[in-house]
């Protein structure tokens, strides 16, 4: 597996596959690979020929109150889980090398960034699509692999792709789970053991939404206060936010009827979770 | 010459040439083909096996009290153009097949376009980019052709281009004037006679200041008050802006060293003209 740090190497390493006839897949994270991570490398890999992993803490996804400076870095172990799962190369590049002095081009969706995490974030989503739009320029991937954990993000690049014209194929991987329910994060490091066992309560509250719509309730109102009401009874949660929109339109409903996103974010002390569950009315 | 109205055939024909191994070739146009957008199709195909030419009045670059409504369209006359000089396909989407129900996603480039035109016509270059973008995207064009005519979107492109990573190279052709100076315009046809005539202050200034910096004039504050002196002496023209920034980098300036962009427009009537030329310190 190489581990390419330069945009023109990875041009020359991408043109050298294709010219093979190879398929390529691009698996962008921002390295602390999880299993996560892996569960979507595992799926690239049976779907293409070439797997390539970027690995860049993107500054302009990070608002100035956030975690930029501390995010978890570990290029060594990360390249050694990302081997493990047949990845080819890992690209690898400095902020500078992607964002050069005079830098000034962003890419951004309206609208669906205005809601949930795009909220409370201002900005995030507009640093999401341009770093996305630059990898896609750079390795040209037949397929790109994101989780369906980030589920906004996922819905911004899919309209970003079809809006765009981009000439790549999404594959979106269910989220990938801790035996006791957290969705795995590379965030979830920095809980403490009581914060970690509190944090339960997200995975617990989409359990109890999802059992209350598979017993018939259909009033998004009455869900959506079932799901605050668990996360407000653990007294390390501190809610950001609970929604439910009609999915894949983000938009807002008072009844159940198809498919809905129910999306929350909570802080536990400084760290911030994500996660969700989508909803189906049968 | 085939002429093509839909994104999902454009990529076919593409396609189908990429697989022949030819070099393509793109050159962006709204239509109403004049001798300048002829020069970029000639050297489109000098330099390119296939020479795509797109014909799109792209609403999103126009403002609310701009002329999109009345700007000239006339496909016919532009098939025959772009046919005599060797142009393979044109381009001709419908505004809906660029900008279907709930598009939503934008590319944009900070700084260079908070000056001359980018200050005069708020969302223009937000508009050129992103329609590049989706080109680019639907094309895949190993070359990309652009006039100086609209020196500062070649610089606004440009950026974009390198920040974003494109995979396209920029091929910049020089400005096409008239025998008497005014430079080509698909908006000329607005003019009325007297209007034509008054319009060669534009092309007259320039020189005038291209003459200055040959005698040695580098106070730039001097050139300008030398080219506005010439536009506000004629009835018919009404000033917009005269600027001189350092090029490429379009900053302020108060001596001439190295290269510079001298940019106006100027409105006649109710049409708008900008031209521009490079000056030069020897």
């Amino acid at each position: 597996m190489r581990v390419i740090e330069t945009i023109q190497e990875m041009r020359t390493f991408v043109s050298a596959a294709r010219k093979q006839g190879k398929s390529i897949a691009l698996v962008p994270t921002m390295g602390a690979l999880h299993e996560g991570h892996l569960a979507l490398m595992r799926c690239a890999k049976a779907q293409c020929d070439i797997v390539i992993t970027s690995i860049f803490v993107n500054p302009t996804q990070f608002g100035p109150q956030e975690d930029l400076a501390c995010y978890p870095r570990d290029l060594a172990g990360d390249s050694e889980k990302a081997s493990g799962v047949g990845v080819d190369a890992i690209f690898h590049p400095t902020v500078a090398e992607m964002y050069p002095n005079r830098y000034a081009s962003y890419v951004y969706v309206e609208e669906i960034t205005d809601k949930l995490c795009g909220l409370s974030r201002p900005g995030h989503f507009r640093g999401v699509t341009t770093v996305v739009s630059k990898l896609f320029n750079i390795v040209q991937p037949d397929k790109a692999f994101f989780g369906q954990k980030d589920a906004q993000q996922v819905l911004v690049i899919d309209q970003m792709v079809r809006d765009l014209n981009m000439n790549v194929q999404l594959e979106i991987v269910p989220i990938v789970r801790e035996d006791d329910g957290l969705a795995m994060s590379s965030r979830n490091r920095y809980l403490s053991t009581e914060e970690r066992s509190a944090a339960l309560v997200l995975s617990q509250s989409l359990s109890l939404a999802e059992r209350l719509v598979h017993e018939g309730e259909r009033d998004i109102a009455k869900i959506r206060a079932a799901v605050v009401s668990v996360i407000t009874e653990q007294p390390l949660a501190n809610l950001e936010y609970v929604e439910i929109y009609s999915y894949p339109e983000l938009e807002s409903a008072s009844t159940l009827s198809k498919k809905a996103l129910l999306a929350l974010a909570v802080r536990f002390g400084t760290t911030r979770l994500i996660d969700n569950i989508i909803l189906e009315a049968s």
